[in-house]
């Protein structure tokens, strides 16, 4: 595979850890960035759209999220949900003042009949986000989330209950019918790489895969797929997708995530100490560089996109040094 | 006429005159208050419903008020308005962290379909305001201004423009469909005292009584009837009613006031400094108290509210010291 000198990069990426790769990606001059973000995660709160993979996405590449945190805008306030919490409103779900500006500007211009692609890529610009931040569609899909507590919107689970039950079943409702946006389908037809972050692979990948028409323009892309692991040792560096593996039958550890992808992804980045899993995750067919993927500044995460990006230029199979 | 031991005391009241005559109101306990408000103030800011009347007089009577400001809530921040201004939004309507929680909650209770009157009753109450806080319709009735810029809205004139321009002609849009609320229609006939607060005559109070039926209602009611000028010595205390009287073609003092409102009044109370007028005034059919009627403390509003009340329970027609 010949790749253009600017190679045209797809991230699809969602949560914490995938805008954590995005912000690696983000960081090299040399490519030309264009993520496909999550929207099964978005949910109505006090009459607004909110739309929590997408700002993650938007506030870690504008440099304004609140690191500490990993989502959230940096020097927020709580003025607004405090008269909320004062009015009676059930405020479990933490949306900070500047937030809710920008909750109140996307359900603005989606009562207006804007396009939520539309929405999105100007937020992302007027927060000055360069790499193109895309949305797989622009109908309504909402993950939801089967526990003893019965069906739970995913912020109900994620925020509320705070991923304790134990996840039984996922659907993602409306997504039958949904459209893909043709802006995600040009990027995929049209990428160089196709990555898969170090995200969920079964709440912020599958919706965007389960798409009508998108799984199936991934397979046919000419692009080089590779993803990484999200999970090392078997564990998962932040959120639920260990355990949400393991109760949905999956194996909880990168050869539960090479088997997931199996038939899409080329090749896999596992880190260093999952290198016993390297034999059996290549017998699916898939290749196997074993690397440091733990992102924990923005060295770490520069390295791993220079990393990936080596390997899809080069077809290397190893690790290089940063 | 004869007074309940607790008179019903319904203030007609809008902007910040009306929210102070009210405050010096809620400060006696021997009164059973209600206020009737404004909402043709009300506009859409970034899709979400702002009521600037009905909650200057909510955040008036919860003590939650910026004192300095006479307007919005004490200890405010700017964070989401300032979101909005980075997503390119025109943001000259001053709305603050805490307002926008609340205009949230409103917004997105009109969007369920609740009643505008339940609404404002709900914050009030979770404000802890213990007087009834009544809309005088539910439906949308809209202050247009006439200036050489064409027609503003009331913000627009009034927030925007900062009251610059000659006012040349004031339309209530939606009046003529807009029907009264049973609340405010029992309380103007249920009231022994009906008072005209020191409101701007033809925004704040004006388009209360041109609701159809509130007019007649107010005439037609058994109460007491008494006023208190906004205008001392031909000048307004706060806002643009001597300007606006002036270029509408009114006399632009308490005289003008007492001709305004003949035929609605009995009574009307007006400074010490217009001692000059209150002949005249008396000519119209209109008995008059002179009176310091500026309120610039919550000892001045209680006096004056105290006043009031005393000049309707005792049918007294010159003032009594506090």
């Amino acid at each position: 595979m010949t790749l253009a000198n600017k190679p045209r990069v797809t991230l699809l990426a969602g949560g914490v850890g995938g805008a954590k790769m995005a912000e690696g990606l983000a960081a090299l001059e040399d490519i030309d960035l264009t993520i496909i973000g999550n929207v099964a995660d978005d949910e109505e709160f006090h009459g607004l759209w909110v739309s929590p993979d997408i700002d993650t996405m938007t506030y870690t590449l504008s440099g304004r999220i609140n690191r500490q945190q990993g989502w959230g805008l940096a020097d927020e306030g709580t003025r607004a949900l405090d008269i909320l919490t004062t009015l009676g409103e059930d405020t479990w779900m933490m949306l900070g003042d500047k937030d809710f500006g920008l909750h109140i500007y996307r359900t603005m211009r989606r009562t207006k009949g804007h396009r939520p692609s539309d929405i999105a890529r100007d937020i992302a610009r007027a927060f000055g986000v360069k790499a193109a931040i895309l949305l797989p569609t622009d109908d309504r899909v909402q993950t939801r989330v089967k526990t003893q507590k019965g069906w739970l919107s995913f912020q109900e689970y994620f925020v509320r209950e705070k991923c304790a039950p134990q996840v039984d079943a996922l659907e993602f409702s409306g997504i039958a019918e949904a459209r893909p946006t043709g802006e995600a389908l040009a990027a995929i037809a049209d990428a160089d790489l196709i990555m898969f972050a170090p995200s969920n692979p079964l709440v912020s990948i599958e919706p965007i895969l389960t798409i009508p028409g998108i799984r199936d323009a991934v397979k046919a892309a000419s692009a080089k797929k590779i993803a990484v692991s999200p999970l090392i040792a078997g564990k998962v560096v932040k959120g639920p997708a260990d355990r949400m593996m393991a109760s949905l039958g999956l194996r909880a550890d990168a050869c539960g995530v090479a088997h997931h992808y199996q038939g899409l992804i080329e090749h896999l980045l596992i880190d260093h100490q999952d290198a016993d899993l390297a034999r059996e995750i290549a017998a699916l067919g898939i290749t196997v560089t074993c690397s440091d993927i733990l992102m924990k500044d923005a060295q770490d995460k520069a390295r791993l996109a220079r990393q990936v990006i080596s390997i899809a230029m080069g077809g290397k199979l190893n690790g290089e040094a940063a």
